[in-house]
C-alpha cells in the first residue's frame, strides 16, 4: 500500500510548479516537439503535453476511482483516449492551459478528499482494459507517477531544442540521451 | 549561435519552479535516492541534486564566462568538482538549499546582464579540461540545458520512490524505464 498522503503532497505541487516553469515561456520551449514519434504522429510539444494532463484529470484518475469503488471487477475501465486532449485543447493558449489544469487538478483533489478512503478502499480491485487487474491504491500511486513522467518528458523535450547549441557538450548532458519512452497509463 | 533571451528566460525559471515543486515537500520524495550508483557511491537525492544547482552556479557558468572573456583559450577552465557541493550543503535543509538556489541564480543572472555580451563574444573560445574548445554561446546553452538535465533527474528520482507503489502500471510509466545517464558538465 502506498502512502497515499505522499502523492497528494506531489499532486497539490504540480499544476504551481508547471505555472511557474511554463507560465510565459516563450514559444521556442513550449511549441517545438522531439520530430515525429516512431508510429509517424508528431511527438508532443510541452503545451499538449500540459493538455494530456488536463484530459488525463477529467477522463482517468478520478472517473477509474469511482469505477473501482463503484463497480469493481464487474467490468473494465473504459479505454483512456490518449489522444483525447487534442480537440479539447484546441485554440488555447498554453497560459489558459496551465490555469485550466490548477483548477481541473483543485478539483480532482477535491473529489479524492470527499471520498475518504479508508485502507480497505485502497485494496479494492478493478480491470484495467489492457492488463491486470489493479488496486485502487495502484491507480493512485501512479497518478503522482504520471505527473512526474510528464515532468521528465516536458525537461527532455525542452532540452531537445538546444541538443545543436550546447556543441561538445551534449554528451555530458543525460537528458539528451534519453531514448523517450512511453507515457500514457 | 543559440538564443540567449530563451535560455534567459528559462535560467530565471528554474529556481521559483523547484521551490513550487518541492518546497515542504514530504522527505519521502526529497531525501530517497536510487540506489549507489555504477561507481558504488549513493546516488543523488533531490536535495543533493539543488545542492549540485547551486554548487554549478557558484563555480561553474559564470566563472567559465569570465575565463573566456578574460582568457579565452590560453590555459583551460579549473575543472568543475561535481562533488563540490556535499560539503557546501551539509546540514542544511532542502528549503534552505531552495532559497538559496534562488538567491545565487538572482546573482548569477545579474551578473551575466552586466556582461552586456555580443555576439562576437558568444563566438570566443576556452578550452574545457575534458574535452574541445567550446564558444562562450555553447556553455551557455549548456547552462539552460543543464539545469533540464537536472529536473529531468528530480523527476525519475521521484518516481522511483514509486516504482513498488504502482504495481502492473509500471510498464506504462516512461519515467520508471530511463535508464539514468550521467549529467556532470
Amino acid at each position: 500500500m502506498h502512502h497515499l498522503d505522499d502523492s497528494i503532497a506531489l499532486l497539490t505541487r504540480t499544476p504551481t510548479a508547471l505555472n511557474a516553469l511554463l507560465g510565459d515561456l516563450p514559444a521556442f520551449w513550449t511549441l517545438s516537439n522531439e520530430g515525429p514519434a516512431p508510429d509517424g504522429q508528431p511527438s508532443f510539444t510541452v503545451r499538449d503535453t500540459v493538455a494530456h494532463l488536463i484530459h488525463a484529470d477529467r477522463t482517468d484518475w478520478i472517473p477509474r476511482t469511482r469505477h473501482i469503488l463503484d463497480l469493481g471487477e464487474s467490468q473494465p475501465f473504459p479505454p483512456f483516449r490518449r489522444f483525447g486532449h487534442i480537440e479539447a485543447s484546441m485554440g488555447k493558449s498554453l497560459n489558459t492551459l496551465l490555469d485550466e489544469f490548477a483548477q481541473v487538478r483543485t478539483e480532482s483533489l477535491a473529489a479524492l478528499g470527499a471520498l475518504h478512503l479508508t485502507p480497505a478502499d485502497l485494496a479494492r480491485r478493478g480491470q484495467h482494459p489492457a492488463f491486470a487487474t489493479v488496486t485502487l491504491s495502484e491507480l493512485l500511486a501512479t497518478w503522482a507517477a504520471h505527473d512526474l513522467t510528464h515532468l521528465h518528458q516536458i525537461a527532455r523535450v525542452m532540452a531537445y531544442q538546444l541538443r545543436e547549441a550546447v556543441g561538445p557538450f551534449n554528451k555530458f548532458l543525460g537528458v539528451l540521451h534519453c531514448a523517450g519512452h512511453s507515457a500514457s497509463a
